[in-house]
C-alpha cells in the first residue's frame, strides 16, 4: 500500500494556503516547568475544525470535468461543513447527505455555506451518497480514507515542525485516523527524534486495541457512541491504519471526566472554545503525564464546534471543583 | 507633543517578536455578505490579552542599570499580568501593586509569573508604586500613558495591514487609549484609505464626549465602573488623546446587552473566549452597522480573561433567546 509522503503534504500546503488559516502555536503559561506545552488551535479555522484542510486539498485536486459535476459527502459533523465550505470557495456544487436526526443548527450551517443538504433516514447516508455519485457523476469526498485527505491534514504537522523544530512530543486525537496519519507523516519525516502520540477516549479505544493486535479490530458503533467526544467515534481504514502502525509512537486513552475537565481548562486558561474531541489531547497532557515522554509538547486542539449548553455546563462544574 | 510614528511601531515589532504571539486574522463565515469580517484574536497571547505587546516593548528598551533595579506596575487587570510575564521573560524583577480586594485568582496568576505582588488598600496603589520607584530606583511601566506602550500595541495595526492590505474598517476598543492610538497610528500611516473606529461602552463613553468637545472631559470613576467591560473603565491621557483626536476616524458606543450578546457570538461562532472588553468591537459590528462605513472589517478581540461564571451565564442566556 502506498503511504502518503512528505512531498504530498508539501504540495497540499501550497494548495490550501488561501483557504485555511495558518494557525499559530500558543505557548501555555500554565504548563508544568519540565513539560512546556503549546496548543495548535485548529478551532480557529473558518468552519471551526481541521477538516477544512483535507477538504480543500481534495477539492483543489479535481479536474475541470469533475468540478462541473460537483462533490458529495456524507457526514453529520465537521466534515460536512468542511466539504460545503471548501466547495463554495472553489465555486463547486456540494451535496451533503445527513441523517434527518442531525441537529437543525448543523443542517442550517451546512446550507449557509451553499451546499445542497439531502436528509435521509438512519443508516441510509452511504447508500444515498453513492446514488448521487452514480446519477450525477459527482465525486465523493471521504472523511479520512483517502491520500488527499491525509495529506491535507498533514499540513498541521508541517506547520508544527516549522514553528517548533525542537518539539519532543505531539499529541493528536485519533478517530478515523486521517489527522494522526497526516501529522505523523510530516513530523517523522522532518523531525525523526520527535514522537507523535495518538489519544483516544477510553470508551472508543478501538485503535489502541488494533495497534496492540497488529491489525484492525472492530468495535461496535454502540460502544463507540458512548463517548462524549462525538468526533472520535469512527475507526481507521486499512489506509490510515497502515500509516498509524508505522508512524505513531504510542497511543494513550483518556476518561470522559478528563475530557470535560480539559475543555474547562482550555476555555479558562487557553481562552479557546474546544469541542470534546478537540480537548482529548490536552486531557492526555494534563492527566496522563506518566504515560508520555518528557519534553516540549504540542497538543492539537482539533475543533471547537460544541453545543453551547455543554460548554456552559463544563464551565459551571469546573467552578464547583475549586 | 511628539506622537508615536510608524518607525517606532516597526522597531517595537522587532523587539517583541520572540515574546508575543503573531496572531492570525480569522475570516468569519457568519459575517454579512457586503461587510466581510475578520477577527484579530489577542485572546491568544500568553497572558490572554494584547497588553503583553506594550509591556514587552517597554521592558525591552530598559538599559542594564534599569534592568537590575526592576520594574513596577499598579494594576488589578491584564496590565499586571502583562508586566509580570514580560519581566519574567527578560529575567527582571517585577513589583506589582494591587488592591487587597483583587480577586484571588488574579493575584495568584500574577505571582505565578514570578512577580512580587504588593497588596494595598483602595486608592493606595499609585502612592505605593511611586514609593517603590523612589526606594529601589525601579522603573514604572504605565498601562497606556507612554510612547513605548503605544508603539507596542501598535504592532497589532502593523500585522493587520500586512495580512489584509485592502481592509476598509478596523474596530478597536477604547479605554486609556493606548491600543487605539497604536493601531490608528500604524493603519493611517500604511493604509491611508482605511478607517480606524474606536468603540466604547455607552456607560463609559468619556472618550466620545472628549472627542466631541475637542479636549479631555472627565467622567467619575463611579460612572465608568457601571459597565461590565472592566477593561474599559480608564480614560485617555493627554498623550493618547492627542493620537486619538488626529488618527481615529470615529467612535461608536455599544450597550451592555450588546456586549454580552457579542461574547456569546464570539464563543459560539468564533470559538473564542472573550472578556466583555474584548467583545466590544464585535458588538459594534453586529449591532451598529448603520453607524459604520461599509466594506472589509476587522474587529480586534483584545482579551479573554473572563470570569468563567459570567461566560457560562452569557452562553446560557443566548440559548434562551433562540
Amino acid at each position: 500500500m502506498d503511504l502518503v509522503t512528505l512531498d504530498d503534504i508539501r504540495a497540499a500546503a501550497d494548495r490550501i494556503a488561501g483557504g485555511a488559516v495558518r494557525t499559530p502555536l500558543l505557548p501555555c503559561t500554565w504548563a508544568e516547568d519540565d513539560r512546556p506545552l503549546w496548543l495548535k488551535p485548529e478551532t480557529l479555522q473558518p468552519i471551526g475544525a481541521f477538516k477544512i484542510r483535507g477538504a480543500l486539498n481534495a477539492i483543489a485536486r479535481l479536474d475541470d470535468d469533475a468540478r462541473r459535476r460537483g462533490v458529495v459527502a456524507y457526514s453529520s459533523g465537521n466534515h460536512a461543513q468542511a466539504v460545503a465550505y471548501a466547495a463554495a470557495t472553489e465555486g463547486i456544487t456540494a451535496h451533503i447527505v445527513m441523517p434527518a436526526s442531525t441537529p437543525q443548527v448543523k443542517i442550517d450551517n451546512t446550507r449557509a455555506y451553499g451546499a445542497e443538504v439531502v436528509l435521509v433516514g438512519e443508516g441510509q447516508r452511504e447508500r444515498v451518497a453513492y446514488e448521487i455519485v452514480a446519477e450525477r457523476g459527482a465525486v465523493l469526498v471521504p472523511p479520512f480514507d483517502h491520500p488527499d485527505i491525509i495529506a491535507g491534514q498533514g499540513t498541521i504537522g508541517l506547520e508544527i515542525a516549522e514553528d517548533l523544530p525542537d518539539v519532543d512530543v505531539v499529541l493528536v486525537p485519533v478517530s478515523g485516523g486521517g489527522l494522526a496519519s497526516g501529522i505523523a507523516t510530516a513530523i517523522t519525516a522532518l523531525l525523526p527524534d520527535a514522537k507523535v502520540i495518538g489519544v483516544e477516549p477510553e470508551l472508543a479505544a478501538d485503535t489502541r486495541e488494533s495497534l496492540r493486535a497488529g491489525s484492525l479490530v472492530d468495535w461496535s458503533i454502540e460502544d463507540r457512541n458512548r463517548t462524549i467526544a462525538d468526533g472520535l467515534r469512527s475507526q481507521p481504514s486499512e489506509l490510515t491504519f497502515a500509516h498509524l502502525k508505522t508512524r505513531l509512537h504510542d497511543l494513550v486513552t483518556v476518561t470522559e471526566d478528563e475530557i470535560r475537565s480539559a475543555m474547562a481548562v482550555l476555555a479558562r486558561r487557553g481562552r479557546l472554545v474546544a469541542e470534546p474531541s478537540g480537548a482529548v489531547p490536552t486531557a492526555a497532557y494534563l492527566y496522563h503525564a506518566a504515560e508520555l515522554p518528557a519534553g516540549r509538547t504540542v497538543a492539537v486542539v482539533s475543533g471547537g464546534n460544541v453545543d453551547p449548553a455543554l460548554l456552559s455546563d463544563v464551565l459551571t462544574r469546573s467552578l464547583d471543583e475549586e
